[in-house]
């Protein structure tokens, strides 16, 4: 089998220069393509010819890499989903950077497994973790681990949060070992990863108790004080409570310091779900919003959204270091830690989450915090949430235009409205107007149903968009409003 | 707060040429620096200088992508965990290309959120798994999804596998409904995601029953008929089985067609994880080893290990796609699909999985298959598994080192042993020498214990290894025990 003979393959180049020279095409071709983004339509529909180059049976040969990226420039490239654009602001996706797309190169070229171990990607990791406690306002002793995002990071917190509050060894016997119904609690406003967390853990979606929100859709307080005693009179056991930082529907907070508070006398977890409002934290003018934050159990929030940070960077922390640990560790034999060599060290990250290969998030979140500067990350934050006022204002100002929830943030719900049609034709007309926005390339908003009502939603985490951008986008909801009216 | 005459600030640089110089001497480093990673020790420790720099204040001010590149070379490319070397061969942990970094810089350069869509990246990642299904021999209309690596393929499956086999409505309910033990079946040489898996998913540990291996440990499939049969009689719910597709430990096949025929039988949902084993059916050689996989209801693999690809990259997939889709889709308002726009197509990975937000990990698996061809890949896999038929050879050759377990694929467990000492002594003396060829920059191999001894343990999922570099490895070896012994 084994013939001295025959050449020893790799997938390395036989010509290094010659993928250097590739490289150098990329470089160019990549930094072109951003820095023109502004001059392409925000969104277009994939090729039917691109949808055929993507349906094509196991390449068994080989094309050679610079077969690989014509195929890349030809079917690929000219079909982005837009939030690179300044007009993307549909749900709630940040933008990333130039430099944090280097990042990434110079990442997977070390390639580490971030699992563990004594090599620099850990202490890099361990860097960015620590420098996000401080800004969250979380204690040095608290842990933390990057994630895919908020919904692992909402996972994470939850996961903790079951195994450190139920009363006995959920690890070891399961939830079936408990005839009770464990029980938390938060607003209907939550995001779909903490329902899919609590179904995840087996705890069922019987056991999340959504509470109504008031106006300004925030949790109603008093009917969640009354909820929990409620439940605890009928023998269920609340043992969590969900804190909003920024809703996904509107950017609202709940009074984190309220909750705080409830959760302190109640005895339950306390995790706040903060994907892109915890960020609000870094403005001045934006943090009182955030007030409550720093007392949570457990947090989650994002990189890759409203600190624009190339896909993917999520991030969890927790209080309680060995509450942490205890939820996830587990080492076999074959991952022994050992007093030196590489797997020496004290930091090992697949001790605090579900994975235990790791890729190497931290880099660029790491670089692109030491190019920037966290006060420029506080500016644009903030000038964010003004885009987000200033849009409201023209909103309000338009006869043609409502606006239909608050905005504390940076997430504007308004919609297209005109005298004489009912709920289903003004639902259907905005509709018309979001995909008509979309095909034209003009913008790409989201949209969501607030009180049965279908409304456009601008979520603003792109720091790419300037004023006029919003301008233009009221414009263009008028103009084909009145067409698809008139049609 | 808008102020007109404020300029508006962004994270784009002021001089995109300079953004792009910076870009050219990146290609020419990274490149540089894995062309001659062969002159390099395999790993050396983090210096104490790096770690100062790593643990620094948060940056308030910016220092410019050039400062923050500097940093980089100085404090983090001097110190990587050495998966990149040809002599790594520790746990199982893959190489990846210089063209695959490339790849990573223009997925980022895009930055999609591949949750769903109509948006090229949707596209690519739905064509990377119709070509894994397709090497796996599951059918064309089973469903997959790329996911951060094998313990989240794992967990993915098992989620599966939970919510389909229970006889109650697991999501809505929660495992507290069932006072009923429900069971699944696997050896004693699972990976320990498993069992994080099981744990998370509110099961306990006391639900995963460990059966005994063989001496090629393999599982002892009478034990595990019996085991199943007496659970039954004592009143528990057996729901599924998982088989190894190369285990850990020592990279063993269990008998994957006996498994699915028990699975069947017995009514069980059968998982195989083949983090890395399941590759082996690209081999013509090898692929009787994987004979029964393409029975599985549920097969997790990765990508990042034995295909080389860069971090992260692993992959589930299902036969059954409404029964995946079942276990995870969540449509909340906001998420609602359309009929056209960016938010129409079909494609909504968001429903088959824990993400919602998700990176592009298809681009650089597409493009490598494409570069290459999975002929190449055919070669290299067959190429290691013939080097550690090699080494294994040189190690029965060699009368101060023991074979501890049969090779049946990539992964060579040893030991250097010598008369007069005993058990105690010698994993004291092995345990000294990997942690001297780690310090002294040889090679990386792991460790594992075999019915308490202590093993080195070669897996060899490394397309930059040579068979020289085995040669040096016994050499070393032999060098350092002696050393030791005599010291």
């Amino acid at each position: 089998m084994t013939d001295d003979s025959r050449r020893e393959e790799s997938l390395d180049p036989q010509d290094w220069d010659e993928l250097k020279a590739l490289g150098h095409r990329m470089v160019e071709d990549m930094i072109d393509y951003l820095s023109s983004v502004r001059d392409r339509p925000t969104w277009q529909p994939v090729s039917d010819q691109a949808r055929d180059a993507l349906q094509q049976p196991v390449p068994r040969e080989a094309q050679g890499a610079e077969g690989a990226y014509q195929d890349f420039l030809n079917h690929v490239l000219p079909f982005p989903m837009g939030n690179i654009h300044p007009r993307f602001w549909g749900w709630v996706i940040g933008t990333g950077t130039a430099s944090g797309a280097l990042a990434e190169m110079l990442a997977a070229t070390l390639n580490p497994n971030v699992g563990g171990g004594d090599h620099v990607a850990n202490h890099v990791e361990a860097q960015v973790i620590a420098w996000c406690a401080d800004l969250m306002g979380f204690p040095s002793g608290a842990s933390g681990l990057l994630a895919s995002g908020g919904s692992m990071a909402n996972l994470i917190g939850l996961t903790v949060a079951r195994n450190a509050r139920l009363e006995f060894d959920v690890r070891e016997h399961g939830l079936q070992e408990s005839s009770q119904r464990w029980t938390l609690y938060g607003s209907t406003q939550m995001h779909s990863s903490i329902q899919k967390a609590v179904e995840l853990l087996g705890l069922g979606h019987a056991s999340l108790r959504e509470i109504p929100v008031n106006g300004e859709f925030q949790i109603d307080i008093e009917r969640l004080e009354r909820t929990i005693a409620d439940d605890r009179a009928a023998g269920q056991r609340p043992f969590g409570l969900v804190g909003n930082a920024g809703t996904v529907n509107t950017g609202a907070f709940d009074d984190l310091d309220r909750l705080a508070e409830i959760a302190e006398r109640e005895q339950l977890w306390f995790h706040v779900d903060g994907a892109f409002g915890a960020w609000a934290t870094l403005s001045p003018q934006l943090q009182h919003l955030t007030r409550g934050m720093e007392r949570a159990d457990s947090l989650a929030f994002d990189l890759h959204k409203w600190m624009y940070v190339n896909y993917e960077a999520g991030c969890a922390l927790v209080q309680n270091e060995e509450a942490h640990r205890r939820a996830f560790s587990l080492t076999p034999d074959y991952l022994e830690h050992a007093e030196r060599g590489l797997a020496g060290g004290h930091i090992w990250f697949s001790d605090y989450g579900v994975q235990l290969s790791r890729g190497f998030r931290g880099l660029k979140i790491w670089m692109s915090f030491k190019e920037h500067g966290l006060d420029k990350y506080a500016q644009l934050i903030q000038q964010n949430a003004d885009q987000a006022r200033y849009l409201a204002e023209l909103v309000r100002d338009t006869p043609s235009l409502e606006l239909k929830a608050p905005v504390p943030l940076n997430v504007v719900c308004f919609r297209y409205a005109t005298e004489g049609l009912d709920t289903d034709a003004l639902n259907h007309l905005n509709r018309e107007i979001l995909m008509e926005l979309h095909e034209q390339g003009i913008a790409v908003p989201s949209y969501t149903t607030l009180d049965g009502d279908y409304v456009l939603r601008v979520a603003i985490t792109n720091h790419r968009s300037r004023q006029d951008d919003f301008d233009l986008l009221v414009r263009e909801v008028i103009r084909i409003g009145d067409e698809l009216r008139d049609a």
